[in-house]
């Protein structure tokens, strides 16, 4: 790669290699910066992420988080650069749930972070159980084969540093239509849930695919955005197989060239 | 494996194999919990984490978020499980800084979650620079590789499951001491960090071997805990590269079977 034309969320930073004759060298590796999220002016959360899309961020951390239902309760997205991070300034309207927060009590609400519930403090706030998915689309190991031979070339900043997650949705004909990246593989779900919402994409007409593994909060964020068929690379948990099974979802594991476990399905779920 | 006889951490799902053959399985996949962390009654983070060696990670969590400052600190701790999930709730004598949150105030505090840094509200509590690191073990590739042979052995949740995280002491013999696993790679480290310590184990005289990536808040954890000499299996992001430097730290990434990657060398540090 031409270190002078590095794609955006990739830096570079001296290396000393023990490899291949060694010797020292510029690696290109994976930005991560503190990004705080405000609305209407009231902090909420700090990310680690990676400074790319980052509207795409706000408006996916937004709906998944549940802090507002549609887009067009979000007025404005501003981006701050500051010295000790970027803060996202959205401003919202009076009827999300997002305004409810102000400067004091808001910080008594539980502030789960998007990479996991760990701005949770309590434990029955943890665990949100998703509205039960009414339309999911029907899952197609051959679509499924057509999406992963796609991958590689839909991710330019892993195939620069070899650090980052990806999340893909994968269209009705198993072509990869949108990307997102992250140094957290819950801010790259996000992004891709601003962006497929931002472009009016239907979350029942396609698949979600994932670099990583389907931990519960990833399941429980593809729910909330009404996303019912997830595949991921690596393993899921067994909270999220339940998670699944309980929501309608169709999850689908180990999703590699040649194969695939699939741990729920729709017509297993429990009856609404 | 004798499914009848699981790991701690592991759970058993029913699947539908699309591969090989196919069919339906029982298989074994990794639990993955709510853990709710209180100091003095106060709730503080909720983390999802695997259930095993909790104690381990309530006294790692507790240092490397810079709860307490050592381990006489923590009077008691004690795990009780809920419908919800799993409280541990943790006592603390009345000089160490959990003491400090109380019922309505504590929430004011930054609640700094093991898994990043999300419990964080406002971007200036969200970068905690560590003390320059005093004393760094000197890094050795052939002790390295001694170590990486021995990974598949320390690992039983993740041969199990394929899904979980590691964190491994490194003595100065090349020797794998201790290791602790978790879906989630900060709580692997703190369960580390508080086993090292429960020990006695110096944090100078070793290497912290991890199966992740290194991100800022992982190397930020192993500075707060005094550990100086980080190698990780996967590549550390910029954040994670200028933050060893500042600390102090020799930090080597991309640590596989024949070489790696060292991004950080305590003798590059800028003077304190």
């Amino acid at each position: 790669m031409d270190i002078a034309h590095t794609p955006p969320g990739v830096a570079l930073r001296d290396v000393e290699r023990l490899r291949d004759g060694g010797g020292r060298a510029v690696d290109l590796v994976a930005e991560e910066a503190p990004v705080a999220l405000l609305y209407n002016d009231v902090p909420f959360a700090v990310m680690m992420a990676t400074p790319a899309d980052l509207d795409d961020f706000a408006r996916g951390f937004s709906l998944s988080e549940g802090l507002v239902d549609d887009l067009d309760q979000i007025r404005a997205i501003e981006t701050v650069e500051l010295l000790e991070g970027i803060q996202l300034r959205i401003a919202v309207a009076p009827g999300a749930r997002a305004a409810s927060l102000d400067g004091k009590r808001g910080r008594l609400l539980p502030g789960r972070g998007g990479c996991g519930i760990c701005g949770t403090r309590e434990l029955e706030d943890s665990l949100r159980p998703p509205p039960r998915l009414q339309r999911v689309a029907r899952f197609d190991p051959a679509l499924l084969e057509r999406a992963l031979a796609q991958l590689p070339r839909h991710q330019p900043m892993n195939a620069a540093t070899g650090a980052v997650h990806a999340a893909f949705w994968v269209d009705a004909d198993g072509r990869i239509s949108l990307s997102r990246e992250d140094v957290g593989r819950h801010n790259a779900l996000d992004k891709l849930i601003g962006a497929l919402r931002k472009r009016g994409i239907a979350p029942d007409a396609g698949m979600l695919l994932l670099t990583s593994r389907a931990s519960y909060e990833m399941v429980a964020k593809a729910a909330h955005a009404s996303i019912g068929l997830v595949a991921a690379i690596s393993a899921p948990t067994a909270l999220a197989i339940d998670l699944a099974r309980s929501a309608g979802m169709c999850l689908v594991g180990f999703a590699r060239p040649g194969g695939c476990n699939v741990y729920a399905r729709p017509e297993e779920a429990a009856s609404p």
